[in-house]
């Protein structure tokens, strides 16, 4: 165990302390994405679901719930709930973004088309719905309701943030809380409702996803402008080139001289770019600081999740989730 | 009354019996289709939902609810549920079909863009699905989420029989079922379930939606050969143009010499149509007996409707419902 503390990075800790019950979540997976009918959805399925997801957000779940003392299966029922809702979101962003590269492998709707793409979603939508419906907790079924809500409303926000300079901090966060932070919270909170934990200890586990999940967005938006492209399956300056306004971007408008502000507007604004732009601007957030800043909310962020598992037991798992936290934020050291 | 009868359609008179829980419905759908954060969710859904829609769903629910004896509330949030849920398929639909005009205007899709038509469509899940947890019933939320996995499944079933000239009746009725059937059926099911009917009275509703829905689809694929474009809101042989093997060209199919096979292949298989091969479709689909044989099958699930109707006490309602059935395939005659 302490040579696993060295070697293996925490979620590969996290998946090796929970392996009976992510095999179980697999199998689930395998048995709800079939189709008698329709054999084009295991087909545009098994491409995202095979392709190497860490299953991270299923094993919030059931960390959350086992940390709470559950010895049922519904954990593993609403685990695969949130990895299904999960996989829906990333085929319809695929059509959204127009992306041609997700997890390093082609998206499903250059593979298939746009149309798969959205029906295949729908489809996983569905089946996790179906999924929750069985777990028979009007509680957990509410909280997951609000997190789909919260996806799609971030969803909505952020396109009518593309190109807009003026977009506010306040309105991404309300973005990034919708895109990631609103499934992390609602797979560890409803992990803890499952084991009918007491509130104070479903709170704690809610805020604990919700700050991971903000950390992790801010780290991966940071990422776009300053990551290698190879280790995080992800092309550099993809939110550039989409003209989105991420916390970098807003950090350096804030301190734009007139120069910078008028270079902003034509790339992002106007997305009008040109070869050289998309160094020029890492150039820019870097000489600012913004990039810097952007880096310290994280930590931010990281703070808080570390702080709300403070009230829980000690317990090998809680000290996995306090770790995976700290290494959201490694990824960018 | 006896006047209304003779002067109003079937769907207008139960719109006028149930006026004050429409009314109610409205209000719901604004309530909830509102966004703080993402103004363009309204705009874009106020566009589908204030389009002349004749709220056919809805009213469904309400009127198996109130035939049950419901007086509680929890009806209108599940008629609003199941127009929401409809709505989202429209949207999701129209990205798919790459169509250009929905109920007589232009679709969502090309006002806005395919991005905001698949975001959107989620947001109105998302809220239909907070609505249906409101009503704290786990056999409603079975059977709405069952019905979400049929739609959905039947939605890419449906793709898979594009342009494909071996699809069989069984195919194309599972087809349907998800495309229509399946929403009617759940409507009519959870308004009975909501108000606590006797497990025979849940059945005989849950078969009068079925059988309407498999209805009202097979006319609706039966009027793209041959209902006026204009009755409508939808393009006169649209399902041909891509290629969609519907009831009237299977059963043309079944019986086709060598040269109408040879047509079917060349405008259906390999979708290469020329100026008058919709017409010529038409004239072997008239001439074969295929649309006859097409409209026969509607009257039959016609009949299958108005009798599930028959377990029901003697009610204006039920008439209602009785009439709506006849009228289904009355726009064909």
């Amino acid at each position: 165990m302490s040579l696993d503390h060295v070697t293996l990075k925490p979620h590969d800790r996290l998946a090796r302390a929970l392996a009976p019950e992510l095999a179980g979540v697999d199998a689930l997976i395998r048995e709800r994405m079939a189709s008698d009918h329709a054999p084009r959805i295991p087909e545009v399925t098994a491409h995202l679901i095979e392709a190497g997801g860490k299953r991270l957000r299923p094993m919030l779940t059931i960390a959350a719930a086992k940390l709470c003392g559950y010895e049922g299966a519904h954990h593993l029922r609403l685990a695969t709930t949130v990895e299904f809702i999960h996989t829906a979101t990333l085929l319809h962003d695929d059509v959204v973004d127009d992306s041609e590269q997700r997890r390093g492998r082609p998206t499903a709707n250059l593979l298939w088309d746009n149309t798969s793409s959205v029906l295949v979603g729908d489809y996983l939508f569905a089946r996790a719905f179906q999924l929750m419906v069985e777990c028979e907790s009007l509680q957990v079924l509410d909280i997951l309701s609000n997190a789909a809500a919260t996806i799609a409303e971030g969803e909505v926000l952020q396109l009518t943030t593309l190109r807009n300079l003026s977009t506010d901090e306040a309105t991404y966060e309300r973005v990034i809380r919708g895109k990631t932070a609103a499934l992390f919270s609602a797979a560890t909170q409803s992990g803890a409702v499952i084991a009918g934990a007491p509130e104070d200890r479903v709170a704690a586990l809610h805020r604990y996803g919700d700050a991971l999940g903000m950390a992790f967005q801010i780290v991966d938006d940071f990422l776009d402008y300053g990551g290698a492209g190879d280790g995080i399956g992800k092309n550099l300056g993809d939110d550039f080139r989409e003209g989105k306004p991420t916390l970098p971007l807003i950090r350096a408008l804030a301190r734009a001289d007139d120069a910078e502000r008028a270079f902003w507007t034509r790339v992002i604004a106007k997305r009008d770019q040109r070869p050289g732009d998309l160094e020029h601007a890492m150039e820019i957030l870097r000489r600012t600081g913004a990039l810097e800043s952007a880096r310290q909310s994280a930590l931010d962020w990281v703070a808080t999740a570390r702080e709300a598992l403070h009230s829980l037991p000690d317990d090998p798992l809680r000290e996995m989730l306090d770790d995976l936290a700290g290494y959201v934020v490694e990824r960018v050291i």
